[in-house]
């Protein structure tokens, strides 16, 4: 195959991850378990089974507190509540794989940047080398007020303190050892070299780090980065930083537009497109007949909780949608006045076949697309076809689910060309980016090692 | 056995935990791997195997760089440096046991508390709750100078920056959510009852946190309490809080002694004085007879780094030992004026055998008892009859010398009734404590329920 397409195992430690009110089905109780481990080891080794790249954990650091103005529907439907720590399974998970990477999602209102830089080189290192980081910001007021902020702090500033987090970390990954400062020479009894070991001295507006980092370089040094911003801020923040983001698309022409923006964007700065891998959703209801892969996601839908949808959706656009009936055509509230706004923006990019706002409600989760294994390998064929770089598959419920993809539907990808048979050897950016362990060095993470070391040296006295 | 004896595994994630120096012995060398995963599997099955109550993990959060001034000392010499993050490790190491509990040592200068405790609460779930926290309060200026502090904040004030911290973290864990909030009936569609999980709205001097705890309660609610503190504000702080603490104590009668004022202290909290676990250092060489032991440990005090020593005991006492040369006399070092404080207590607390100074550092780590297991075996009865509840064992390496604990001392402890032959059944405070999985209804993290639930429910506007 010309270009390997990425597959990640998208999850989330909670017991409705996108199959909101799906937990109360026979099939869905299994969410329940969510909070054990044995569940999350048999996902691992299922998903390394079928040569998937990550496991990738979504998080969220508060309760969607929109809806009717509180979070009691979110706890009461299970809404992405609880939401468990994404980084305290992956040491466990490693244990188990030997191939399969680990997407941590930290928001950068969470960790401060010098543990978080820590945690996930010791993660990097104890999984040698198969970390990535997806960088978020937090949407929720909820998440803004557990972490000693009286609301959500805007959203370009949100960005603004992004590029400082970011940077914290990197001068720690990158610019605070020196390739050659690990000596580990018993015989002269030196374990690392001072002089190649930084303070980073980082002042910044936020933070205030002085360094070194407590860990030698890991494997990948910086985790594989990735990102998801669909705004002006974060899709700039995605074409600086990123190696893999995703993008939200109904349509293989319409990702094919966004990748072409996000590619021109990253070559502005300075980037090859190419090292920004493109990944869109792929939420499929298998069958081993189309007529049977209908009705499951008929009942799919049956299933699935509109009152949870509402708190979901008003938690991610921002408002509280509880004055829309969920009853109503669409058609006619793009009529109204008082819908305005993201909500206008959200209603009107829904499929044609859509009538009611519940309906768009239930279409923007698990089981977009419903098919046999050969058919859900066409639409995958007619995303590659368009230019992305892989997918992140949406399962029907997180825990459980993956075996059936694995057996049905990965047999008939491999046997086309669309996923990889087996695993490239090395760390995860070497598997996902097809070169080295370390970011190219135009990168702003390795770009910060000049800024650290003239000036930053332990030795500086010495120097000047 | 009347008392049940606590054992802990000492460990740290770091070259040269307290054997400085000796990671240059071919024996030694084994801890150039402290950064890969295997070996720490292999030592929590091993230790679990010598039925050993916890894997301690012990941690700092910035170099020691007193000594001379700065860090070069502990980074050349792999002086506790690196130092990667332990709580990383856990969930791997609960996925290769079953009962073995693991404690997590966590600066309050680390972690927003909110995060910690939705990690701490996710680990003690993925462990079926295994998990203690070691509370401290850090004592490195570096560590300060990596959390935005411009010097480390006063030593008392550090302990009222832990009451806070303490306080939202019980919060979050003991009073957010309502013994029945869980629901989880898929009948009815309610997964937690809203009316019963409650925002804990903290607001402090240093924090601000809305909640609620976005993890439902998990085995033990509020994970098993260590904490150390030798000063008059942190033996307060460990009598109020710590469900076990570790005291320095070079005899069993000097041991019984700080453990009368310990848990005199506790009963003035109004707590049994048996719910304070008083924990000492065993750190023996083990020799099949007296005459190898003591060959053995001969042989290590000569590996060790007296450099190394020196930026140790610069950074613990926080005072530069650069101007006492080691080969000096201590009893001459006491009649001088410029041996004040700190250090002139140190000294004064020398063993009788010590003769300079470098002796003294070199007393303080790891083969402080040469012995026979049978005689190790007598030296842990001394310490039993003076009344102490338990031991951290300090291994010459913290990788791969277990084995030789567990195979040589173990049957030997077991058969004289001072070490247990298996595991109780239950959550780690179960185990260690005797009663359920529960803080006593008492202790300050049980006391926030009052606090919180009437006045902050979510449903406040209801209630008044």
């Amino acid at each position: 195959m010309k270009r390997r397409l990425i597959y990640n195992a998208f999850t989330h430690v909670t017991p409705n991850h996108h199959s909101h009110g799906y937990w109360r089905h026979p099939e869905g109780r299994i969410q329940l378990d969510y909070k054990r481990l044995a569940p999350w080891l048999d996902l691992a080794r299922t998903v390394e089974r079928g040569k998937f790249d990550t496991v990738f954990l979504a998080d969220v650091v508060g309760v969607y507190d929109k809806f009717r103005g509180n979070g009691d529907t979110s706890i009461r439907t299970a809404m992405q509540f609880p939401s468990l720590d994404p980084a305290s399974l992956v040491s466990a998970l490693g244990a188990v794989t030997e191939h399969l990477g680990f997407a941590v999602t930290s928001s950068v209102i969470q960790d401060h940047p010098f543990d978080f830089a820590r945690k996930m080189s010791t993660l990097d290192h104890m999984t040698d080398g198969r970390v990535a980081w997806n960088i978020v910001t937090s949407y929720l007021d909820n998440a803004a007020r557990n972490h000693g902020q009286s609301a959500l702090t805007e959203h370009d500033e949100r960005y603004r303190w992004a590029e400082e987090y970011a940077d914290v970390a990197y001068k720690l990954w990158e610019a605070s050892w020196e390739d050659d400062a690990l000596v580990a020479d018993p015989e002269r009894g030196v374990f690392a070299d001072p002089a190649k070991v930084h303070k980073i001295h980082h002042r910044g507006q936020r933070y205030s780090v002085e360094g070194p980092h407590l860990s030698e370089p890991s494997p990948q040094r910086t985790p594989l980065l990735f990102q998801a911003g669909g705004s002006e801020a974060g899709r700039s923040f995605a074409a600086r930083h990123a190696e893999a983001t995703f993008i939200a698309s109904r349509t293989p022409e319409s990702a094919a537009l966004t990748a072409a923006d996000l590619r021109a964007r990253a070559r502005a700065f300075g980037r090859d497109g190419d090292e920004l891998k493109i990944i869109v959703s792929l939420a499929p209801v298998i069958g081993s007949t189309e007529a049977e892969a209908l009705a499951r996601r008929r009942e799919l839908k049956e299933w699935l909780s509109v009152e949870a949808l509402q708190s979901f959706w008003s938690g991610g656009l921002g408002v509280d949608l509880s004055n829309i009936d969920p009853a109503r055509p669409i058609s006619e509230l793009l009529l109204t006045n008082h819908v305005r706004g993201n909500v206008r923006a959200f209603i009107e990019a829904a499929p044609d076949h859509v009538v009611t706002f519940g309906d768009l409600l239930r279409q923007t989760v698990s089981g977009r697309f419903a098919g046999t294994p050969e058919q859900i390998a066409d639409e995958v064929q007619r995303y590659a076809d368009a230019g992305v770089d892989g997918f992140n598959v949406v399962p029907v419920t997180t825990l459980g689910w993956w075996s059936e993809f694995v057996d049905q539907v990965v047999p008939v990808l491999q046997s086309r060309g669309l996923m990889q048979t087996d695993y490239a050897p090395g760390t995860l950016r070497e598997k996902i980016q097809g070169h080295g362990p370390y970011l190219p060095d135009h990168h702003p993470a390795r770009l910060t090692r000049a800024a650290v070391r003239p000036v930053s040296s332990n030795h500086a006295a010495a120097v000047t």
